[in-house]
């Protein structure tokens, strides 16, 4: 690999450049870089709007990439180490569309985390393939899931055939993440793909003390949300190849097709800045960031009523840009959140036992503001559900062993659906997902079988005031499931 | 349905709101609404970022709207007339993938425009169905492809059984349209769906001049490019639903499988901004507008070397934001468009013959500028096909008969692939698109019989120095073919 000079932003200068010639625009958009536009919105979008361009000569072309959108792609692949780097407009979840689609045929079986983004089974719905669900293990102080069980993989990789490719998600949404070395190895061994949705760890790269980025290991594809802990614009992410098993046309390929043929330039140069941004910081500033960030958890290590979550396993790392809450006076996640939204702090998301904090990468400069918020919110909690014990060692119930849908993805058009009440749809097959959001991490599967577990699981985040995305019918508490012929 | 506020922006207004109100961010993005960027982007990134927020409690959901969103949506139905209107904010390719997947089935045939954008054929070949094009109708003047002829569409609906939908695009890059109400009275006599790319045509609801939108004329789908011609950023695009053909719920439903679980606010608050500015145009604005774009057609009219061109048919209805601008001394369009360039006037596209400027929904104000930089550009013309004439009658060598792919897409990956010189290609069959871009219309499909007509215009826009989009191999002057057995 070329030494590059990382300080470079060529795809930002370039279109500040462009913009700075005076262009006549004869094409779209039709705001004309922000000269046609609505007398309210010029504050926030005047200045973006100028380069917010298309794809006219010497501004190249993502789905074609030759002049500053490849020079910047390829700046990202010599930070990150990886043969190719993507930029994506269309957020991770098109990452994990097109890496997914690039690798697995039709019938075809793939192992997945369950606890994966439901991007990752939205493709694999699209491609046609089966899932294959890996046993999960939990961390017992967080109560989530943290990753699959390396016996798991080695039983599930030895007794099931047709497997096109592997899927992990690591870190997980808390930041817990494990060594994947061992696990890239088995899965290579069988000469197989492994697909890595490393959505929460774009800076891991910056090394110790984050966790090791699967780039690095070997994985066969990455995706990073530059947007999470990098500074890009929302939407913005990096999909990256390497390695001889994936083909890169075919990634291309998908890519074209799920990615709007107008993609965004403010989004693209936000990505070549977060590249630059992150090449940037030394390991000195890690050091500051780091400090400052383990000040602000002694500084609520003291605060009555909160504590500061850590996980019980020795052996997962954690990412210090991540910050669990939890209350130690028996509000749930949620009652923390609603009481901490009331002193205009606002939180990732909330959980049955948690808050979770993303912290920025760079030293925390609100850090007094956000102790006193804290305090005053410790206040202002209220107990929402008050008849009702908070359990805080309820845990997300996925099936701990090797688990299939019971309704195959390909089966399930032949099925007719009925609505049927929560309570009355343990034993029944579910014919919708149930997605909380934030995460959106599937707590129950088109396909899957309902378990008391799970109906208990879903009654109880209802009663905490989780919020679920596209499940209409459980407003009401309802579920749609697949009526099956009597057996 | 209710009559509306559209002078509202919620949207937009609630946005601002959460940032004014001095909110302390513990959640993604990482740049925490510009707090956290590169020095060096802040001139043009530090407004739009007090805005790119996320799903947190009070900013809704797009994937699962309830309220400013919900709200910001029924504000653009209500002024478009549809029944949903769906914020898009990966461009009108997620219109038209989204579309498709929610009314094509596996295995079914879809009748389909052929000079459709690539992004309709990719929802197909997701989908899984095969298309039939219906017979093309061109016009003499431009020499370009307008419509469908009504006389193919109605042999296509007797003759072919298992249709799942018909898809128009209507208007074409062009903006010329036709009157699509007897069209859509056929198809839904079949009881089929009719899907519109009408992606030029966001506009049109503001009546005349303007050509009818399909959305008033009864279509069941209707995607918009709120970029194209309204002020939105790029990327940010409307998808209307009406009838009881197509299940909203499925449109939703893949709307959430393929925009990013992180839909871009800035995008979104763009969309409502570009409803409330299309919405505050009267019929006064649009004689004002129309006025300015025919002074500036008359003044090029009388330079020397250049003239505007109008469609021959006289039932072709004409945008007149779309500028066709033509050499009278036999430039092509592609050498029309180096010397614009050179004047810093960039235009949305050339062809072999014209270029295509897309003007602003708004009184020009830069008309001078415009003229003055158009006639210097002239003076610069130069032949960069010395010795070639340009043949300003070649057209596109569509099919004029209903035709289907020679190698149906679901056939496809049961062949070999090799590459072969574009000259020993005909009578192969294609086994990747041949896609200049813009306009992003495949001018040969994979899967497509390869004849001497193609093989020549091929050769022609290459030679003329068309750019295509993810044809590697042509740059070396050859095509990737599939490898049949000898019959």
């Amino acid at each position: 690999m070329m030494k590059q000079d990382q300080t470079r932003t060529p795809l930002f200068s370039t279109l500040r450049k462009h913009w700075e010639s005076g262009p006549l625009t004869g094409h779209v958009p039709g705001h004309k870089f922000g000269t046609v536009f609505p007398e309210r919105g010029l504050e926030y979008f005047e200045d973006i709007l100028k380069i917010d361009a298309t794809e006219i000569t010497g501004l190249d072309d993502l789905h074609d990439p030759e002049e500053m959108i490849k020079d910047a792609q390829e700046l990202a692949a010599g930070l990150y180490g990886s043969e190719a780097t993507y930029f994506l407009v269309n957020g991770s979840t098109v990452g994990n569309l097109a890496m997914i689609l690039a690798t697995c045929t039709r019938k075809s079986r793939v192992l997945v985390q369950r606890n994966c983004h439901k991007s990752i089974l939205n493709a694999v719905e699209l491609a046609g393939a089966e899932p294959v669900f890996l046993p999960c293990l939990f961390d017992d102080e967080l109560g989530v899931v943290t990753s699959i069980s390396t016996e798991g993989l080695k039983q599930a990789l030895e007794s099931i055939s047709n497997i096109d490719a592997v899927i992990l998600t690591n870190p997980n949404y808390y930041g817990l993440s494990i060594d994947l070395e061992e696990i890239i190895g088995m899965v290579h061994e069988k000469n197989l793909p492994i697909l890595v949705d490393e959505a929460h760890g774009a800076h891991f790269v910056a090394g110790d003390p984050f966790p090791k980025s699967a780039l690095a290991l070997g994985a066969d594809m990455v995706v990073h949300s530059a947007h999470k802990t990098l500074p890009a614009m929302t939407m913005g992410s990096f999909l990256h190849v390497q390695g001889d098993i994936v083909k890169k046309e075919k990634v291309a390929y998908y890519l074209r097709m799920l990615q709007s043929s107008s993609p965004s330039y403010p989004i693209m140069a936000s990505l070549d800045l977060a590249r630059f941004y992150l090449a940037s910081i030394g390991p000195e500033d890690i050091k500051v960031i780091v400090r400052s960030i383990d000040m602000i958890k002694d500084e609520i290590d003291q605060l009555v009523g909160i504590k500061v979550i850590r996980p019980a396993n020795p052996y997962i790392k954690v990412d210090p840009l991540k910050l669990v809450l939890r209350s130690t006076n028996g509000f749930s996640g949620f009652e923390l959140q609603k009481a901490l939204e009331k002193e205009g702090v606002f939180v990732e998301l909330a959980d049955a036992m948690n808050v979770l904090f993303i912290l920025p990468l760079a030293a925390l400069s609100s850090k007094h503001d956000m102790i006193e918020r804290i305090k005053k919110a410790l206040n202002k909690c209220e107990k929402q559900v008050s008849e009702v014990k908070v359990a805080l060692d309820s845990f997300i119930p996925f099936p701990r062993n090797l688990s299939q849908l019971t309704i195959p993805l390909d089966e399930q058009q032949n099925y007719q659906c009925r609505k049927c009440r929560l309570e009355e749809a343990v034993g029944e097959v579910a014919a919708e997902s149930i997605i909380p959001y934030p995460p959106g991490i599937s707590i129950l599967l088109k396909g899957e079988l309902i378990t008391k577990e799970v109906v208990e699981y879903i009654s109880y985040l209802r009663m905490l005031g989780a919020r679920f995305q596209g499940n209409d019918l459980l407003k009401t508490n309802y579920i749609t499931t697949y009526i099956r012929e009597k057996e």
